[in-house]
């Protein structure tokens, strides 16, 4: 990242403002595009950033090398196609958004000859939100996934390997967007959908004083934002129902090993439970 | 529990163990039953028995003031009725089974009407079994729940406050077995059935190295101890299948409004479920 000293982020929320901080802290020049007035004002108030836009327009651009676009994946395209015109030559573009599959087309599709847009994912993140919360901390020692395509170059996927390192990722791995997203949609989309299903299908509250270990892991996520989360899994829901099945299967059948009293089978779903899950400790 | 120093254990598994190991601790003379001829080998080894019985006898329950049975729940009854006719009078008898009204009321029916018989639920354990696994330091904080009816006396309930302070538990509350059951039905075997439906749903070990704390939280009690807990479901399945109903229940409902694009609907479930899950950190 040697050569892409200015570097704009759009959209300073948690993970937005995160980035800002640790690339400041690194002695980037980094400049701030969010609609929210606030945002900007704190953000230039904790010398976050250098300079600050609550619009877009062409001057901002015009020593900038690299954007990192932390907008909800909805925006993204629209984003592009409205400002790409002002976007230096070779300008570097990535983006920060969770799943992949439902906006990259599209952007590969609109996008500038001249323009380099490979996107990322930081799997770090917070129960909270906002600039307010954002610290650079929250990516230390986390995993970092690059998505490019086929026609993306070493040294363009390497930018990317150099952001990881400066901001602390322990675990820098590619994968094509395809599989990023079914990753994503089983480790992270599924098991919030099953936490909050557990913690809404019934007012458990008055259990409170009782819950162990157990039951505390399998909902500490169902605290969640609901206004970015419903987009998230809005966005995936193609891939995200499938999957909702493929559990809901899973748990029908056991539940046939009760309706049967087929402890033999119960056992064997156990077992083989048991061996999957002790590879992850491994 | 001043009065009743001579106490049996039957089953010395991880519980039984544990429970023989804290006793033997605090002074108490306690005694073990266990099909298992290693398994009373090591607990006299170990001094964590002084005497130890491969098979039931009328001699042994001469001296012995109070019968703590660490046997599965569908034993508890058989052992009852085989052995009752040896114990001394007014003998204070408790079980550690997980769930209670598979077999509680049975019990009830032919005890002897001489004898007292309050079970309880120490709710502590490990992902390991066995003996060699026992550890009296396992209770330390943890739950202790009581399960009189209505017939039992506040000093013989007054006995099990006694135990679950000197095995160092932590909260101990009453409650009646039916509202003791469905919460462990929900909290406990809910929990357990989710996180092994999402073990063995699919083969995920290729994405090992991407999970996160989420996919970790969720799946901690995937490993999972195929013997007991088989029995643990069966033995409750009347109350389980219905729970496991609820659950998906909910599950469809969320899966509903991605089918839907009802983003305000999700919305509305993700509000519910974060303003319920902070309850539980209050």
């Amino acid at each position: 990242m040697n050569k892409r000293k200015n570097i704009l982020i759009v959209g300073l929320g948690l993970i937005g403002g995160s980035y800002a901080k640790g690339l400041t802290k690194n002695g980037y020049h980094v400049f701030g595009l969010d609609i929210s007035d606030k945002t900007i004002e704190y953000a230039l108030k904790n010398q976050i950033i250098e300079k600050g836009f609550t619009s877009s327009k062409p001057e901002i651009y015009e020593n900038i090398d690299m954007i990192i676009i932390g907008l909800y994946p909805d925006k993204i395209v629209d984003y592009i196609q409205d400002n790409q015109q002002y976007f230096k030559e070779n300008t570097f573009i990535s983006d920060v958004a969770g799943i992949k599959c439902s906006y990259i087309y599209e952007i590969k599709k609109i996008l500038r000859k001249d323009l380099i847009y490979i996107p990322h994912h930081p799997m770090a993140g917070l129960q909270l939100s906002g600039i307010e919360n954002s610290d650079e901390k929250i990516f230390e020692g986390m995993n970092f996934i690059i998505t490019p395509d086929e026609f993306d170059t070493k040294e363009n996927i390497d930018t990317l390997y150099d952001l990881a390192n400066i901001l602390k990722f322990k675990n820098v791995n590619v994968l094509d967007v395809k599989t990023h997203d079914e990753m994503i949609t089983y480790l992270s989309q599924l098991t919030h959908v099953i936490a909050i299903s557990l913690m809404t299908e019934k007012d458990s509250t008055h259990f409170i004083k009782y819950t162990g270990d157990s039951f505390r892991d399998l909902t500490r996520i169902a605290t969640i934002n609901e206004n970015m989360w419903s987009k998230l899994f809005l966005e995936n829901r193609q891939l995200l129902i499938p999957e909702i099945d493929l559990f809901i299967n899973q748990i029908v059948n056991i539940k046939q090993t009760l309706i049967d009293n087929d402890e033999e089978k119960l056992k064997q779903i156990m077992i083989l439970s048991t061996q999957r899950r002790k590879k992850f400790d491994e």
